[in-house]
């Protein structure tokens, strides 16, 4: 028998709304389907999830689609490039026509923060947020508070430095949430054109440059340096970047016990070495891995909530 | 059981061959899918549906394809970005390439008026059009006309208005045809530059103004204003067009009985009032919803006529 | 009882691979499922193919998507136009994520020669390649064979010329190493630009004219124009082609028996005359059709290889 406990909320929108219990029910569901990988289910043969993508992505769609086709849910995928949007149709009537399609789930990702919320007010569907704009992307951080717990089960001890674009990424802030419920240690690292002036620095420590944060965590979680950055003269280029915030293989040799993670895709040369592709101590394809049992456990406890 | 009755055609192309029995076994196997809801059947789980759509779609498409997979068929979707199209393939050949790849029922939105009859001469497969240039459009004709019914089973008591560009719509088409069958009193009224100089006025009242339509209606059915007819400086303006057909928040007021129709995506402010979004005597979320019986009807009794 | 025999590659990216065997057990279980036609199966239903095209098609992608749904596999498709790749992401990365995916089976096509080897090392996922640069494309090989063999169960005596950019097709560097591996007597008619100056021509004849190449073949099989050759001016006009090396119905008049293949999609009045289109004598449309079969047939073969 597979573990469902209730969840405390009835979307996955915001992950700042998370219980300490809620993410230790998802996480126990997702070590179920981690053990039982490479089978597929029936439990919620007679759902349809929406999958609206307003923005590209690989990884979270796909890993969406596979964990509901893995729990027998039938998916509908919008193609924005052949759809009614080409005709000018706005987000809420799209939304409007799925949910008339019985769709008892949505999966959105929106550039605009708040979209997924907006969206989900009124109706008895279920929403998760698959990230947007700059505001959350709750899977991302369970799936990586996920992994780092398969390494380190207590993570009151463990170090934890994010380095990057922490102002504008939805990654840093919703990883912000989630450890801190989980009691992780957390570092920053930015350059100050893209440093974070609405955090609460109450628990985070900031450091000066990357030979004090490799020196100082077990893990670095790095960000994807997203080229609006560059549009917008926030960095002056992409090597400078690299040189002053880059993990280079460098670090590993000296610290060869230290972690590091991305959420991807990965620009090799800017935010890491690609002298570290496939190193050993490079936790990014697990994460991807985890990131299929974790939306599967997202998938299933929300919609058994519903049922 | 559910029911199913035999159809007097193959396939769905031309909705003025269908008869008023069609019409009715259609609706009473639609009423069965409602009444089950949130259920996937398998009815037809070695059967495979291929959709064509050469013009984009959300609400068709969508709504197809999940009728199709809620009643267990096999679903083949052509993405025309990134097809054999791109190399200059003939939509004959396309086609020919499903048809050997064991496709039973085609469903098929494309800009060419006829599009669709053409193509199903000398097969044996079934053929759905979704939607043929200014042709034809079977299932958005059906589910108007079942939406209506749901509402007043009588339709030769009530009297419905189309407006908008009646000369050039599919979907004004199909409703004249299907309501006609249905015995329902159908008025137009359309710019001049969109009227209708081809269709049989017999049965069809002509008003003069938006005014006199609301004042005789129970029911206005929008149609949706396409670019294209801007572009032929068809219309002098959008704003023009709303302001002398435009189904506006006052004629509510005026007529609180008054029901209204638009078969996706509406352009607010151009046919219909932005103030009439979600107005409780909309009935274009129940079109929606609708289209999804009425297609799993139309699929079942297409099939099980092949089979 | 379907007949599994043992395959002796775990991935199909390399015709020359293949041995006798081989392609025997892979026609033996096509024609099973093509005995078996217009059935489902559900022999791997815990098995996840993704299908990543970077190169457009609907022929292929159709019919190995297809033919992984009548096997009851779960089907992924990379989406090129809105994934990760548009933000920089490169191939391997898309690759490795989704072999972190719980990808089974990888059917890919890539503009690239040699792009479905490179990436299938050091990973145990199955790679079908389907279609990499002016390498390969093994399926399409065997199907051409298969729909052959059905014809004239011993290909030594049957002649078989291949007619167009030999060069740089890989259609026709699969079909020359599938057919020799069978004995069929080969030969071959190009324009000089787009003569094969690789080939060891031990076993080939080569033609100098289109007259005295149906004159002495059985069957002709037509390789697509790509309108790149224009663009490089590697020949004159397509008219120009067409004159020289195009098959025409006059040909067909005075051979009667002569049959004729195309890979598709087809240009009618460059390789082929438009007459000839749905001409008794085409196995056009038959190659299609057994595409599916062969593609069930190589999934089923790999996929029970593996387990």
């Amino acid at each position: 028998m597979r573990p469902i406990n209730k969840l405390s909320t009835k979307s996955l929108i915001d992950s700042s709304k998370l219980t300490l219990d809620d993410i230790n029910s998802i996480f126990c569901l997702a070590q179920y389907y981690k053990s039982n990988s490479h089978q597929k289910f029936d439990f919620h043969k007679n759902k349809v999830a929406s999958l609206l993508f307003f923005e590209p992505s690989t990884r979270t769609k796909s890993s969406f689609e596979l964990a509901a086709k893995k729990l027998g849910i039938t998916t509908l995928s919008l193609d924005t490039s052949n759809s009614s949007i080409k005709k000018g149709e706005s987000f809420i009537d799209t939304v409007e026509t799925y949910i008339e399609l019985e769709t008892d789930c949505f999966i959105i990702r929106h550039q605009l923060s708040g979209a997924c919320d907006f969206i989900s007010k009124n109706t008895s569907s279920i929403f998760i947020n698959a990230g947007d704009g700059k505001h959350d992307h709750p899977t991302q951080g369970l799936l990586d508070a996920f992994t780092l717990k398969e390494i380190f089960p207590d993570l009151s001890k463990v170090n934890i430095t994010i380095i990057g674009d922490i102002s504008q990424s939805r990654v840093a802030r919703t990883n912000l949430n989630i450890l801190s419920i989980l009691g992780a240690n957390i570092s920053i690292l930015a350059p100050s054109t893209l440093y974070p002036m609405h955090v609460d620095f109450k628990n985070i420590n900031v450091y000066k440059s990357i030979n004090e944060a490799v020196e100082n965590s077990n893990v670095i979680m790095c960000l994807r340096l997203q080229n609006e950055r560059m549009d917008s003269n926030a960095l002056p280029s992409t090597s400078e970047f690299y040189k002053y915030y880059g993990l280079k293989e460098s670090h590993l040799i000296q610290y060869p016990d230290l972690l590091f993670m991305h959420p991807g895709p990965t620009n090799y040369g800017v935010e890491l070495d690609i002298k570290l592709k496939n190193h050993k101590n490079s936790l990014i394809r697990k994460q991807v891995n985890n990131g299929l049992y974790i939306r599967m456990a997202v998938l299933d406890l929300l919609l058994s909530n519903l049922s």
